[in-house]
């Protein structure tokens, strides 16, 4: 399987959809890809089943606030210096690259590297969305150290992290991305192929392309967001799936620190000013709470798209005034478990709340 | 030339005076440096001559702020790890150790980590005293990068820095102190033979040593204040050597941030209340102050001793009521001239004023 130019504008805006906010815009991740590809042609997409147990895989990715991302975009150079860098450490070279998250610019940087390397692309990913941090990903929910890591940036810098556990490799590569020019190239989870089959989500990237085909049908019939819907509950990950609010956005508090992205949204209900869902994020929207309840939360997908285009928007992009829908969905059991939720569930952000996920919750709603 | 267990001490304490006050307490470092001698015995000291071109010179060296170096001193495992992780990055063995920095503990570093892998120690470093950043060596001043750099911890955990200068290296590896536990093993400057060479200060490490036999020279005949400045004064480069206050330390203010100890000690003059030193330090005396009026600054050796027993005094040591003397003393030459002012004279301190040679700032008083 390849995705075509035409097919990169679907994932990536699946992905978009996938990084329930954070990620990085995927529109400017595809610019980066297409460019890519017109030189280099579309990398090959293989199942984690066609991967040898042997197999060396890379992870590429970017890191660092989606804010910067706006006016630095990662160069194809950098993720290639930062997977040369990790495979220089390790003295293997890549046999192929898999995407740590599907959510947001992630899904297309790693195409793009492997479109210029001539490697294939693995259909699948650590989450099945976008995370803000480096060891929320089920490969370190399943064991795996992030370490060793690599940076780099386009003045040629690397930066190698060899940590004792992936929290540990996360502190310390956040602390280098001022330093790094506000994001940074990565490579991490260096990982044999029989590791992947163990730890990754399988089916996320072709996943993504689907929920930009289904948006992009429903477009033509007129009713996206409900198109959207109906594909993510034909899903085996994110079947449990609800439009939860439609409003206009009433405000927008956002900063960056500490290289994250952190804020909130209000969004006012349509004719019905007394109601109001405010989202909360870093990076990625974490909570939605409607007139002060919890409505949803991670990891489960918090989503808020255009009314009528059914269009994801991303963080960065929130305006005052914007029409928009918030859609909720479920993630895939493995990201439910205990351990998962110690990583990436409510409290994992600060919250002091047991995770109920969305299902539950709508039903109680 | 080897030192044995009682001119190790001679060398720690003309250490401490080169440290100006910085440079972490030699005295914990002599006792690291002692115990591997017990196991492994004193490692050679070599002349910069005696070192062949092509030989692979590494750095040992600890990095952090020194108060902290008071509850956690460094271990020879975490210099070998800094060591080997760039050793291995590089792809060269190392041939033998050179100080960073004469000053501090940082002289006694090298010659444990020496003495326990069997390597010789090259009697030079890069500054003739000690400095609180990575930057500050003649090292990079004559065009040499401080990356790529090692970082390692007693968690076994390693950072390699590849960064596109010196400066650039120093920020990124800062960013990384308080995350490898308020200070961090480092190995940085990998040089060969030919190179260190042409950029080290030769002869320092014996300098030390002599600067120590001189204060216990002079303690026996009951004047060691008098004895050192007596030896200084016969060096080729602390030929211009002063005692420039006597008094009463009245006191002292101190705090740690970004991974130094920053503060100003005030010394008021013996039976003359009205006349006060003050001296302003991160990690090293930088300028001394009489009445406000500058009366040496850095690169120039600003060093404060106990007035009776001429022992000196590192700043994480001032305290309220001690009686002290602050000898001043020249640098080499190669310390002095324009580029290496930029790196380490008064304004690259913040201070902005020009550099004044202390010899002709004594001759103006």
């Amino acid at each position: 399987m390849r995705f075509n130019t035409n097919e990169l504008e679907k994932v990536a805006e699946g992905a978009a959809f996938l990084g329930t906010g954070g990620g990085g815009d995927p529109y400017l991740g595809r610019l980066v890809a297409q460019s890519t590809y017109r030189r280099y042609g579309a990398p090959e997409i293989i199942d984690v089943d066609a991967l040898a147990d042997d197999a060396n895989v890379y992870i590429a990715a970017m890191m660092g606030a989606p804010t910067v991302m706006l006016e630095k975009i990662l160069g194809v150079p950098e993720l290639d210096l930062a997977v040369a860098a990790l495979e220089k450490y390790t003295g293997k070279k890549a046999d192929a690259i898999l995407p740590a998250e599907v959510g947001g610019c992630n899904s297309m940087l790693p195409l793009a590297l492997a479109s210029a390397r001539g490697l294939p692309v693995i259909n699948a990913d650590g989450m099945g969305r976008a995370f803000p941090e480096l060891q929320m990903v089920t490969f370190n929910v399943l064991g795996v150290n992030a370490s060793p890591m690599s940076m780099a940036n386009e003045h040629g810098e690397s930066i190698i992290i060899n940590a004792r556990n992936s929290q540990e490799t996360e502190n310390k590569a956040r602390k280098l991305i001022i330093d790094m020019g506000g994001s940074s190239a990565i490579s991490c989870y260096p990982m044999d192929g029989a590791t992947v089959k163990r730890t990754a989500i399988p089916g996320t990237l072709s996943l993504a392309h689907d929920i930009g085909d289904a948006l992009a049908a429903g477009r033509k019939s007129g009713g996206a967001v409900n198109a959207l819907i109906h594909y993510l509950r034909s899903t085996v990950y994110y079947q449990h799936a609800y439009k939860l609010f439609e409003g206009k956005i009433a405000g927008v508090e956002s900063k960056v620190s500490e290289g994250f992205t952190r804020g909130e949204c209000e969004i006012r209900a349509f004719g019905e000013q007394s109601r109001s869902m405010i989202i909360e994020y870093q990076n990625e929207n974490l909570v939605a709470r409607v007139n002060g309840k919890l409505v949803a939360m991670v990891p489960d997908l918090i989503c808020i798209v255009d009314a009528d285009t059914g269009a994801p928007i991303t963080t960065e992009r929130l305006k005052y005034g914007q029409r928009v829908a918030v859609i909720v969905a479920s993630v895939p059991p493995i990201m439910r478990s205990d351990a998962a939720l110690a990583v990436f569930g409510p409290r994992a952000f600060g919250y002091d709340v047991d995770y109920v996920p969305v299902e539950v919750l709508a039903v109680n709603d």
